[in-house]
């Protein structure tokens, strides 16, 4: 049962407390269970007023007036679900929210599931399955970047490219699949060359979408960026000035970080996700061992590692670290940035002459910039240069941040290599046939052509409880 | 200006990401400013629209659609503020709620301050004082028993009893006030004797109500519980098993824990604060030594104190510490419950042996309960005897857990002594009403006779913002 026809209820603002929190509910008696817990003024009831409309009252609970409300009415099928529906803005306390949902559910509602809201909205037919997907997408924005994608999803996005390039696949499948009934006569309805040609286009928008999830990604999660170096180069107080925040136990003894902590910030409208590590060096116990290989695979994780040095040292004892490590990360196309630190305690005119000196020392652009944690100068510098670095290579096209799309991309990708492997090795229209229906179902997967219980409660699972 | 007619914007939702969230709107301006960034369908405006109804648009941001919303409208002076108002229902990410906000200021409206939209509603006589304090108390309700406090408030209180008080003591200020007029007669109209028995009954009422400010406390802030003990006694692990989380870190080291963590865990609708304390040893480094030291300040700010030892351990050493501690903790009226851990190590019968000899060794009715915080066996017992200990003073009457009224308590019950010591002397007139006046003065300053900017401000400064 997709569908069941209860009525069901979820807290529906943010977790936690705040002024105001959303109690919802859809179904045929949404109206009805709200009218058993809520008393409105001259004995009125929400069934029988109108649509889009807002009441005053009091919730009731075991007798003692819970809370004062206001309940908003919206009518099946003008409603984001399609069905009846009612929203309570309450006094935001964690206390009162949970007793409102409990006494709901006491009194005949069923505890929403995850994105049940909006899975009820597209078994309605108010949305389609990307759309649904977008509104996830939508929820989930932190930034500008975030959102930009979101949007373009919920506006239809890459679903009307490729509901267009399988209908055309489509066509050249029932044609090939008309041949293998005149097996006899050997006629050939498909044009193979037209077919290669659209399997070819076909493929480098797969690919490019494909290829766009791992930027889809970066901007979902936020761009990993890991502060490495020695100990006591000062990461954990660098990791507290660009946060802002005191994350990161700080002490003036080398290995005080044990764990790698993780903190995302945003800059310029792009999501950074900081990771602090511990120093490398010779652990001096189990613990602090543990805690340096887990920087290793947190550094290893990194799309931007800042190099930590404290500008005290010689020139060439940090280049010689950094160009060793540096070849670590640029081999698996990472990106390092020298970040000369403690410039609080040397002259400028020092600063700029070891600057100039690391320059020629590591010799292959790798970018060098002096700060000072501990003062916050310098920062300004590194935080654009993050930017510019995590989005350089942003494309202005659809950008996939979808991992159920991502994974269909490459399983289509899959079956089109192998329907032009079919069309150049001259082989039967069988092979040709069945190859090219599993790449169209990977795109129908995409595009929302979907009934199935398991995969819809797979993907609608994922969703924030109330939506 | 303690209320410029300017229009004010916030978030009301709680902070963070949800399904959906609110921006709020309260001035005259409200719909005004609303209609800017929002299209409706058929060119309608929110400007126009009945009041108490809700409305589908469209959020324009720089010439894009920002979000699909749900507005509010709620006209003047039916509505929480007073003033005209628009609540916008949003996609919960925190990038839209902030850009939302963001065009809303752009376009005229001003950023609420915390408790803006209270004080409008106490300035425009929708509600007094003390119900606007218990809105905050409210909101910030986390348990049954906070709840409790806050609908007590909202419905008035203590408030009408000290008014009454209040009335009786004016009535005998003025009287002898009259009689400074006719100094040279020397008249007394103002009955000595029933004065002092007013003022008796008066202290009685504020000392009640200041004496429940404790209480109060520990409502509002969680009963605070520090798990103290020796290194490696379990204490981060009986922490996380209460907690139910992750919290501190674990390992076999002695010393792991270095910080005094806290967390709050509501048992049977009561608040908790747990506090993991650093073991108390002689210290092996400086970092130990200062969690140390942190421990004992946190170990002495608690009212109880979970005392964990290795049931390993030989019954008279854990006697000999625990009473040793337990002086400490009972001269400041703290309760101590001695955890017997780790006993899934130790068959049952030895168990029971060593409970039996500990209850004869410490012999005062030290409560002894045996855990282990690795498995969760014992902690039903442990949490069932926190929830006896904590309430077991707790009062039916009015509790008073607001900080501000305490102080005006306490500060009444010292001007009230200095009128019992004017009137027990036999003193003059005169400063027998300057002290009943400070009185009257501090109790007009908890029910509410308060029109001085400065002090509001302060008292709604308080609240969170959006409310």
């Amino acid at each position: 049962m997709l569908h069941p026809p209860s009525t069901i209820a979820a807290i529906a603002s943010p977790a936690g407390t705040g002024a105001i929190a959303i109690v919802r509910m859809s179904g045929n008696n949404s109206l009805g269970i709200a009218d058993k817990i809520l008393a409105l003024p001259q004995n009125k009831t929400l069934k029988g007023q109108k649509t889009y409309t807002l009441h005053y009252g009091k919730i009731l609970c075991h007798g003692r007036v819970l809370d004062e409300v206001v309940a908003a009415v919206f009518c099946a099928p003008h409603s984001y679900t399609g069905e009846d529906m009612v929203e309570i803005y309450c006094h935001g306390s964690v206390y009162i929210q949970q007793q409102i949902l409990q006494t709901l559910i006491d009194n005949g509602a069923a505890m929403a599931q995850p994105g049940e809201f909006t899975m009820r909205a597209f078994l309605n037919k108010k949305i389609d399955l990307p759309q649904a997907e977008a509104v996830e997408a939508l929820i989930a924005s932190q930034t500008a970047e975030m959102h930009r994608i979101a949007m373009q999803q919920m506006r239809g996005g890459y679903s009307a490219q490729l509901k267009a390039l399988r209908e055309e696949l489509l066509n050249f499948v029932s044609l090939v699949e008309l041949e293998l009934d005149f097996a006899e006569e050997n006629v050939e309805f498909a044009d193979r060359r037209e077919m290669q040609e659209l399997i070819g286009r076909i493929t480098a928008v797969v690919e490019g979408l494909a290829g766009s999830f791992a930027e889809g990604s970066a901007i979902k999660q936020g761009t990993p960026v890991a502060i490495a170096g020695k100990p006591n180069a000062g990461k954990s107080t660098l990791f507290n000035a660009l946060l802002n925040d005191e994350c990161a136990l700080v002490s003036p003894i080398a290995g005080t970080t044990r764990d790698a902590i993780d903190g995302t910030i945003t800059i310029g409208g792009v999501l950074f996700r900081l990771i602090d590590t511990a120093g490398l060096r010779t652990p001096a116990d189990h613990l602090e061992q543990m805690g340096i290989e887990r920087s290793r695979q947190k550094i290893g994780q990194a799309r931007i590692v800042l190099w930590l040095a404290d500008c005290g040292d010689a020139a060439d004892a940090i280049a010689s670290d950094v160009l060793q490590f540096a070849d670590e990360i640029t081999s698996r196309s990472g990106k390092i940035i020298l970040l000369l630190n403690k410039i609080d305690l040397m002259p400028d005119v020092s600063v700029k002459d070891k600057i100039k000196a690391l320059q020629t020392l590591t010799g292959r652009g790798i970018e060098v910039i002096s700060v000072s944690g501990k003062y916050g100068s310098g920062l300004q510098t590194l935080q654009e240069c993050l930017v510019q670095m995590a989005t350089q290579s942003r494309s202005e096209g659809y950008i996939v941040s979808n991992a159920r799309h991502y994974q269909a991309l490459v399983q289509c990708r899959h079956s089109l290599v192998c329907v032009r492997d079919a069309l150049n090795g001259g082989l039967g229209g069988e092979l040709i046939a069945f190859e090219a229906r599993k790449a169209i179902d990977c795109i129908s997967g995409i595009v929302g052509d979907i009934t199935d219980a398991d995969v819809l409660n797979n993907i609608f699972s994922r969703f924030c409880i109330g939506k």
